[in-house]
């Protein structure tokens, strides 16, 4: 299922002068300076479309073999080592954090709140930078989520049915310890690193046309379209259940949307981000929606063919290409972004 | 544990004159470029070594995301489009076969012994070439590697204790149907075909001073060092259950040794190959031996912090380096071949 969204006659030279760009392309490649001793540089797996039904070649990223299992650590760590840069008075510096030096509102630590994958990788950063951490997570996260974050030595606290009640918890904390918000998308830092994804992508994948990412809140999908910023039709998926963006691009403004399904805990934000909206309408091609099943069929496709164990979320933008959601135009060369894989693979062989 | 094995007083150039070399790196380069339709170039993943705890960084190599879940298609693609072009009186041809034009033993179909891995990729590639294909698998062969065989069309046929003996019976059955043998390691094709692995690494990873290979029955080892030849310190790794290599180097030839323990179903060839046995006398550098235990801990490192699900046998190699059975020198940079990931993931996690 397409989105029906409208068409844009501008030409895209004239879109990007018409956007209030939070997150530029510079934003992107600093970012990628400053969180590279952290981060790992997720390899590629190009696959035949013979292989996967399809009519194009697929160029996976596998960025679920990032730390803590998903993409989140890159606008995690972007966010903390900003925030020591300017508390140092120093906007550029990268380098490694302790807690000795900690000062401000870091030396309270950190606080987050988050579906799973996202706390995981605060708590993975905080514990890198000697930071601690408290991580809010709602009761639909998955117990292999909450024990990663919990192995990472940050403090967890579940509560709430969703991730914006777990949020509203911990503001409520944030405002007692005086320590930094962490947020799991709508701040720039965050979106600045989440792109840095997009520039890898782009350096080892130059030829790609089309560019598949799961949408939850919309950091992910914001930072890389900031970075392509048109060059590639950057394409939202999103499941049924979690169809935030594809109802904000409709209403023309962030709605809260409804939240439920398989990927709930990666993908189920109900409300995308203030700061990615304007990204997302310049430079997003298309917003698509998948069921659960293609999901869970294109967590098999990807175990069968390729030993990759994704979770729900990290299967959903190939959930699209799969299903027939998005049908790429012929002599499209098509990237899909694996982003996550934060699950029992028992649930994905069984 | 170390190998122990005499210092090799001779300089490179002069082993390299007298081994009987059966596998060049021209027959590899040239083996790539046949197979190359129908394998994948297996990405790497580069990780610190502070994550896994030792003191150099380690450069996985993730062939288990090979079509058939291991390296095994290199070696079974090379070694039928070889076949293939010796009976079309074109040496180097590596046009698609059909089995329209198949002929000669080809038009029989091909047959294999294997502990599991190899014939799901003979399956693999016999049905890519629209040939027939029968399996022998020893009683210790996973029911998930028997199914992933069927899946792939061919006729799987359990019998024997150990890959020996049903190698015995595949023979029988070959005398009968004159189907084209696919040697599990002990041919030359598939020699070259696995060699490729090496040729693709160093591509990608030139920096590397050591690589850690699995060792069952040499195809792959004996494949790599021909490429390697001296160049790079190829450490073989096998289990203690299954040490054919180790105790070949001892015995200055091929002798019967155990097969036992966790990775007997990749890694118990019982005696290494003939044609591999120079390869590794000259171009071995070591050849240590792993626990179970380590095989183990190992996987749950590359679930844990890579969200790599790799078989025994695939966690093998890095399982030395993890448990010191393999110390590297000051300043080595290390590649690791993770080579299969063919098992329950409910075994690596639980």
């Amino acid at each position: 299922m397409t989105s029906g969204l409208p068409r844009r006659d501008l030409p895209v030279h004239e879109q990007r002068a018409s956007v209030a760009v939070m997150v530029s392309r510079a934003d992107i490649a600093a970012a990628a300076q400053r969180i590279s001793p952290h981060v790992r540089h997720t390899p590629l797996l190009r696959v035949a479309g013979t292989e996967l039904g399809v009519a194009c070649p697929v160029t996976l990223k596998l960025e679920l073999l990032q730390h803590a299992g998903s993409f989140k650590p890159r606008g995690a760590f972007n966010r903390l080592l900003s925030a020591a840069s300017r508390e140092a008075g120093d906007p550029v510096s990268g380098a490694p954090l302790t807690g000795v030096h900690a000062s401000g509102a870091l030396a309270a630590g950190v606080i987050a709140a988050s579906g799973g994958n996202h706390g995981a990788a605060v708590a993975y950063a905080a514990r890198t930078l000697g930071l601690a951490a408290e991580i809010f997570v709602p009761e639909l996260t998955p117990a292999a989520k909450v024990a990663r974050i919990a192995s990472y030595g940050a403090r967890v606290l579940q509560t709430g049915a969703t991730y914006a009640e777990a949020l509203a918890a911990s503001r409520l904390r944030q405002a007692e310890t005086g320590a930094l918000e962490v947020h799991a998308y709508d701040h720039a830092d965050v979106l600045a690193g989440q792109g840095t994804v997009a520039r890898e992508f782009e350096l080892d994948a130059p030829e790609l046309t089309h560019v598949l990412v799961a949408t939850g809140g919309g950091g992910l999908i914001g930072g890389m379209a900031a970075w392509y910023a048109g060059s590639v039709a950057v394409i939202s998926v999103e499941p049924e259940g979690c169809p935030g963006l594809h109802h904000a691009l409709r209403a023309g403004r962030p709605v809260a949307a409804p939240v439920g399904g398989a990927a709930a805990d990666s993908l189920g934000a109900r409300q995308v981000g203030g700061l990615m909206f304007p990204l997302a309408q310049s430079y997003v091609a298309d917003a698509v929606l998948v069921t659960d099943d293609a999901i869970l069929a294109a967590q098999r496709v990807l175990w069968e063919n390729c030993r990759v164990i994704a979770e729900p979320g990290g299967a959903c933008a190939l959930a699209a290409l799969l299903s027939g959601a998005f049908v790429p135009p012929p002599g499209a060369r098509v990237g899909v972004l694996v982003c996550g894989g934060n699950t029992d693979p028992a649930k994905v062989t069984a």
